[in-house]
């Protein structure tokens, strides 16, 4: 069985790993800044170093590839990003990138021929600083003018940033591949939760990635002078937004196991230490492995905000402002993933991606699966996210195998 | 028995109103701002063209004199102050002063001769645009060196107003008056709170003024991803404040009647959709009529704090910014008021007023009496805030009448 070179990925790993790493250790590489632009280029010549060629398409999504034997037609991508959030860890995406190249690495050392060309591919900005999921939308052809038109970062800095990688607006929509020409996607990423790593467990093999919708509800009284307002004449907007707060949680435990409800924060308008709070505005997510479920949970979260804000006599205002989709995953991928684990002695379980991945978007067109390992103390987007050295090796061994299994079909 | 001129007093007030009003209805009328200088001049201009001697203590408090007969060697003080908040309302401080300057011209009209000197006294600051009650402190002889070391605006602010004013640092502590000299004071006040105008009661006389102490609570947990962090895995630092501010009102509410307890924001460090609440940060303000409620209210509140904390697995940290001590106000002033108020046919209750006064810092050195007028709604620190003229009238002849009462001993 082909394995990967344990010595071979460290070492890429931490050389990456120094790369826009900043004295405080956070990794700052935000799509096109100039430490991205020094990644993407270790990339490409860690690719030219093992023999692979690079492609680079419209959207700036960059693969060493390793071509199939003769008559292969289509192309299994194995990636992840090298981008990160403006101060996170090391491994979120880096992780996935340097196992896809060394898994070619280690097949085209083992002189083995596959029926399906390989790529290990590097997407853009899949963190956000700009669109997210710019580049794996990009390559499943669903881009749109909407989104293109507000984009998370601005239009501004979308714009500048597309011009300083040499890419255009209109060519990012060029970077759609046909989906007969692709046999799947594989990515390995670090879980993000604390699942694995409390139940002791290597290897996570990813069902769904869970839809989210997130919401700007502003709960409105009566500003008021503290000193000189009586308890029972208030209508104090903070302590209604606080019982919502309160109620989320508890719908999310009772009703909704496997669902996540989060209020990010409550903003007081003009908050001051003497004033009962007129006005605050919540921050609310919600997140569930599929529609129907999210559908319920955001009836029923919605509902106890008016209840709470009709019992609280408080006007309430409701904006949905974010919806992503859950995305269930391919049941073949997930069995390849989980009888490759089987077959290096490898626990597993099932579980769901509470966090947005590339793989969402290629689920659309093509098989997709996901392989988690676990993140210690389920800390991500930080600069102490950390993975165990040996679960990593093990994650780009079940890449590999996986990759292998599915090419031969 | 003499009365004010009531068109004569609505001119005034009216006149003062126009002074710094802002195109959208607020009063802007800082400490030291153009709009303050100018309704100061105007005062002094009305107080001239009443045939009143002018004063300008080295605070900048400035009086219009009433002398009194032959012999008369102490002074009644009947005051408020002219500066607002900073978009405030027409009647908080303003009527009082107007009211003051009316009542020595009914006074100097009818002939009176009084065996006391009055002053109309328009005090510096009371709003703490740069330190709080800063005039009455000083006339108190109450300003320290630690008081003016960290003024609630900055030093800076508080160097340059007194600069503008013509005001020196050193001067201030020199506006301290002899307490032998004064006779006593009286203010005449909107209550800013809802109680007379619900009861329909037109003359509030004010038995004590609360004491508040100000803390600032942070709470922390753990910052984590909210698509990846299961429920019952996370240390949610939002929801034990939100716990926590449900708390204040409930032991409010249930053990601490006349007492107000408000949580006027909490503010989530770096707050956002997908990030569960890692540090929230709480403004907590207690109010009570005495020192020993004021002891017990924040026991139970703290107390209740750890318990949240403790609860929820969060770190607190308590920090205590402010703290005024609760001021008994004297018993004859309250009674001279209460009879003046009977001999006008006017209905009276006696109530603690929850915000802060000239008058508190006046205690402490002479009997000081409050007046209250109702506040339609309960409104004030606000352009909505609105007393009706015929209680504005009311209070004025209160005033006057409790002043010659107390005059004549």
């Amino acid at each position: 069985m082909i394995a990967v070179d344990a010595a071979r990925l460290r070492a890429d790993f931490e050389q990456l790993a120094s790369i826009g790493r900043a004295p405080d250790g956070a990794t700052r590489r935000t799509t096109f800044s100039d430490a991205h632009f020094e990644a993407r280029a270790w990339f490409a010549a860690r690719a030219a170093a093992a023999g692979l060629e690079l492609r680079v398409d419209e959207a700036g999504n960059q693969s060493a590839v390793l071509p199939g034997g003769d008559g292969a037609s289509r192309t299994l991508l194995l990636g992840s990003h090298l981008d990160s959030v403006p101060a996170g860890g090391a491994y979120d995406g880096a992780l996935g990138v340097v196992a896809a190249l060394e898994a070619l690495r280690a097949i085209k050392d083992a002189g083995v021929t596959l029926p399906v060309t390989l790529e290990a591919i590097d997407f853009t900005d899949e963190e956000g600083a700009l669109v997210g999921l710019l580049g794996s939308w990009a390559l499943a052809g669903a881009l749109t003018p909407e989104i293109l038109g507000s984009p998370r970062g601005g239009r501004e800095r979308l714009l500048a940033a597309l011009q300083r990688a040499g890419l255009t607006e209109e060519g990012l929509y060029e970077a759609r591949r046909d989906p007969d020409t692709l046999a799947g996607y594989l990515e390995l990423h670090i879980e993000q939760g604390p699942v694995l790593d409390s139940e002791r467990i290597g290897i996570g093999v990813v069902t769904a990635i869970a839809g989210s919708r997130s919401y700007l509800l502003v709960f409105r009284g009566a500003r008021r002078h503290a000193g000189t307002t009586p308890i029972d004449a208030r209508r104090d907007a903070l302590l209604g937004a606080a019982r919502f707060a309160l109620s989320v949680r508890e719908t999310a435990a009772r009703d909704f196991p496997g669902c996540v409800g989060t209020v990010g924060g409550i903003e007081v308008e003009r908050a001051a230490f003497n004033v009962v709070p007129g006005c605050a505005q919540v921050l609310l997510e919600l997140r569930a492995p599929d529609g129907d479920q999210l559908d319920s949970f955001e009836s029923e979260v919605l509902g106890a905000a008016r209840h709470e804000a009709a019992a609280a006599a408080l006007e309430l205002q409701v904006e949905h402002v974010g919806r992503w989709d859950p995305v269930v995953l391919d049941k073949s991928m997930r069995s390849a993933i989980a009888s490759a684990a089987r077959g290096l002695n490898l626990r597993t379980r099932e579980l769901i991606s509470g966090a947005g991945h590339d793989a969402q978007a290629l689920a659309a067109v093509t098989p997709a699966g996901m392989i988690f390992v676990p993140s210690v103390g389920g800390i991500s987007h930080d600069p102490a996210e950390h993975t165990r050295w040996d679960d990593c090796v093990s994650g780009a061994n079940v890449l590999l195998t996986t990759a292998v299994a599915v090419a031969r079909g």
